[in-house]
């Protein structure tokens, strides 16, 4: 209710003519959070960064995918393997071996039959929502409450923007939701296979189709042109059929593994903060000066938490 | 209703064991749509077939994008434009000079200068709808209740797959509404500025809040993969700062002006048609092998109408 009472002033102030001066333009979503202050930045732990590098492209210019990896209640089982997967070094060698067209770009041991290292855990399907009781044991509902107000859509019975963007279905489970740059685990028929060793990135149209059927573990916070830019696979489901098509991943560490100069630095927008409700607000009712008729809504998927660099101090 | 009930009997029998045998494998959204009789499928004509041929690629393939123009009673001011400036082979030598990640890729005249041919319209922003006596008129209501049903997302207040995804006002109005795939008419601030000679195709999640803002003219039947897994520009909004970064445009015709040999030849599955309403049902709950839970709904944009080349008989 404060987040909507405050929007109603800023709406009205931002309207308002200055006398003797053009009025103030209203701002676009990103100009709100750029204009955010630096305190409802969230700066993402190095250790909850997955630093993945490709081989350089056709002219030598490096290509470096930074994922940020899925927080505490969800997803858990897999982002254990995908740590021990990552500080085994299983993935350098490997490569990139299916890109479809707006659907998704999927790495992994192209042969299939690279060992993986031991003590990964078989993840049980059960894994892919957090049920209601673990929900409010994490104090999820609280956190739920706080995010900017949403209209529902037909994926969710109810949806946040908690730090990450979440959904709840009527019995009060709740899932990360997959939308444009999510990381997933790819998996076979049966839904306990997806070990974390394959995953791929949504570079499409949201796949919600997906939710609670495979997990996601992560987000792509930059660099996904260096997926989403790939030539489409021309096999079935995307995948190269020339070994030669496919692009070599030099390795995939956590930053914490890599030298201290050379570890990425990023930060969010807190989906708590008045800056961030601003933002929600103006991404579902554009009212910068090119719209002519607010949209009343947006789909979860079209307020994308903002992710920007840390700047050189 | 009857689509409704269809359903139930056809998800019954899809279930039922056949004693002695495994039962069969609910089929996917894609299996029931190749599954279509003949009669379900509609055949583009070619006069409203835009055809884009892109200079070659790098290894010298061919780069052939393929346009469905948009049907009365939507954007004909546009419409019309588009047919007069390929008519003219205004677009002959121009470039893709825009790319930018998850949105759009955008091409026309880089130097904006060249100059336009006679006679293009004006077209109001007032056609970025159609209105209730418009569409009462077309007979467009009745034509929605035949689309299978939808669940109403943020951005209309009821939606319909209507050979083309549209979206409904509390006012009765009607939008085209932005797919990934659909076509629109670049315009700068002024909702009229927009003549059709700038068009983009939208390469990533649906833009829905340009919905009403901009006009969709069309949707892209093949090629997208030459504009989606283009590099992005790295300008302001994507556009390249580079002239040679641009992809030229050898030529835009209707594919009517084509020689008979070289027209391109597609249909889609009619959404009125009981194939597709299994489809669409499908769309919205997968229960074919690899999934778990189904959605038990879908945004309209994760529906796309299944268009295919026509078979060479």
């Amino acid at each position: 209710m404060k987040h909507l009472l405050l929007l109603a002033a800023l709406a009205a102030s931002f309207v308002l003519p200055v006398y003797g001066a053009e009025p103030a333009p209203i701002p676009s979503p990103g100009e709100i959070a750029a204009a955010a202050p630096a305190s409802d930045w969230i700066v993402i732990a190095p250790s909850d960064l997955l630093v993945m590098d490709l081989e350089p492209d056709a002219t030598g210019e490096p290509r470096r995918v930074v994922i940020q990896l899925m927080p505490a209640p969800f997803s858990q089982g897999w982002i254990g393997n995908i740590r021990k997967l990552a500080a085994a070094h299983w993935w350098d060698g490997t490569s990139i071996n299916r890109v479809q067209d707006n659907y998704v770009a999927q790495w992994g041991d192209a042969t299939e039959k690279k060992a993986l290292p031991a003590g990964l855990a078989v993840v049980p399907e059960g894994e892919y929502v957090v049920s209601r009781a673990g929900a409010a044991a994490w104090d999820a509902a609280r956190a739920m409450q706080r995010s900017a107000p949403l209209i529902p859509d037909p994926y969710a019975s109810s949806q946040a923007l908690w730090g990450w963007p979440v959904g709840r279905g009527k019995d009060g489970e709740l899932w990360p939701v997959h939308c444009y740059g999510a990381v997933g685990v790819g998996r076979n028929m049966s839904p306990d296979t997806g070990s974390g060793a394959e995953l791929y990135a949504v570079i499409g149209h949201a796949p919600r189709h997906l939710d609670r059927n495979i997990a996601v573990v992560g987000r792509v916070v930059s660099g996904i042109e260096h997926l989403s830019s790939l030539p489409r696979g021309t096999g079935a489901l995307g995948f190269y059929e020339d070994a030669t098509e496919r692009v070599g991943i030099t390795s995939i560490r956590v930053a914490t593994e890599l030298p201290t100069a050379d570890q990425p630095r990023f930060e969010y927008l807190s989906t708590e903060s008045d800056s961030f409700a601003r933002y929600a607000d103006a991404r579902q009712n554009r009212r910068d000066p090119f719209f002519i008729k607010p949209a009343g809504g947006a789909d979860i998927c079209n307020i994308p938490v903002p992710v920007r660099p840390v700047a050189a101090k």
